[in-house]
């Protein structure tokens, strides 16, 4: 499609490397923006020029922040004795939704795949092994692994047990099981065979 | 949902009001650009910033443009006489791309719908009557009124007709008929009425 303006062949160009978003999802969102007052357009460039400048990563659980350290790793109220494994922030940010949970998290930044290239040295596992073993923010009693079931979470998580278990502290997964409000008819097999096998006391 | 950072939340606020872009797809977009080289986003918001510096509209036809008159209004090598009137900017695009037009243009920029609270002031009407009266650029001779079959868009080419017929030009409109590839017996009944009263020679 031939477009009247550089300007906006431009602007579609760039918007069409977002994510599912194609060239005429670009043509409209650029043709949008041209309608909007200049103020709130000027708004969204501004606020994504930030984020190449005033993200942060948290030093500690490597989480998005504004500041060199995250709000949950900073605030007293949290169990700072259990350190949460994750894949990535939209992990953390699916897990506080809930909540549920009052410890602190640790994000890797991925999962073991060496067909994508991704190795150990790759993920933020030697900063957790360094929070476990020095403690870092306190004595840490019990690392939670959140990691997705799939070959490479589950690589992931036997690589990272196999690391902590010397270390002398408690390594736990999150249950596998049936879905709150899912029929077990159309459950699959591997679901329904583990959610028998680590069946609970019933309340 | 709570983000980790002020600067992400900022960022999925801005980007959750393009048109279809929800929070959750906003969030993916801003999480996908925190992935990219720096660079990269950079150029994003400077794209977008630029739609609100560098984009002009043709003080002629009134469509986007890089400079004060749009490439077509420029072109020695298109029809002077022949003025299209469309809606919007989209419409001169779609009619670009068929290759079967070598005349100008004339935008609109939307069409007469009270309900909407869009009057004759609000669309470059004037600037259309100036054309045709004055000649701008050239002679006009025809004017082709290409707007939507929808109530508002036949009030507006009503209302134009009207105008333009005393002016001694010749006004036309697009053909409408049933679709290349269409089955007859699939076309609605006004579509399918108004292509046998408009039938044309064959070859």
């Amino acid at each position: 499609m031939e477009l009247p303006s550089n300007t906006l062949a431009n602007a579609v160009e760039n918007l069409s490397n977002l994510p599912g978003v194609g060239k005429r999802s670009a043509l409209r969102f650029a043709l949008h923006l041209l309608k909007q007052p200049p103020e709130e357009v000027q708004q969204l460039a501004t606020a994504i020029h930030r984020l190449t400048t005033d993200i942060h990563y948290c030093h500690l659980c490597h989480c998005l922040s504004d500041s060199d350290t995250c709000p949950i790793c900073a605030s007293p109220k949290r169990t700072q004795s259990i350190i949460c494994v994750v894949e990535n922030v939209q992990d953390v940010m699916a897990i506080e939704n809930t909540q549920q949970y009052r410890g602190l998290y640790h994000v890797l930044g991925g999962v073991i795949s060496p067909i994508d290239g991704i190795g150990i040295r790759d993920l933020h596992i030697d900063t957790l092994l360094t929070r476990v073993q020095q403690g870092l923010p306190a004595a840490v009693e019990e690392v939670i692994l959140a990691l997705p079931t799939t070959m490479e979470g589950d690589t992931t998580a036997f690589y990272l047990n196999k690391q902590l278990a010397p270390l002398g502290v408690k390594v736990t997964t999150i249950a596998r099981g049936i879905a709150v409000g899912d029929n077990l008819e159309y459950a699959d097999e591997i679901t329904l065979g583990r959610s028998i096998l680590n069946r609970i006391p019933f309340a």
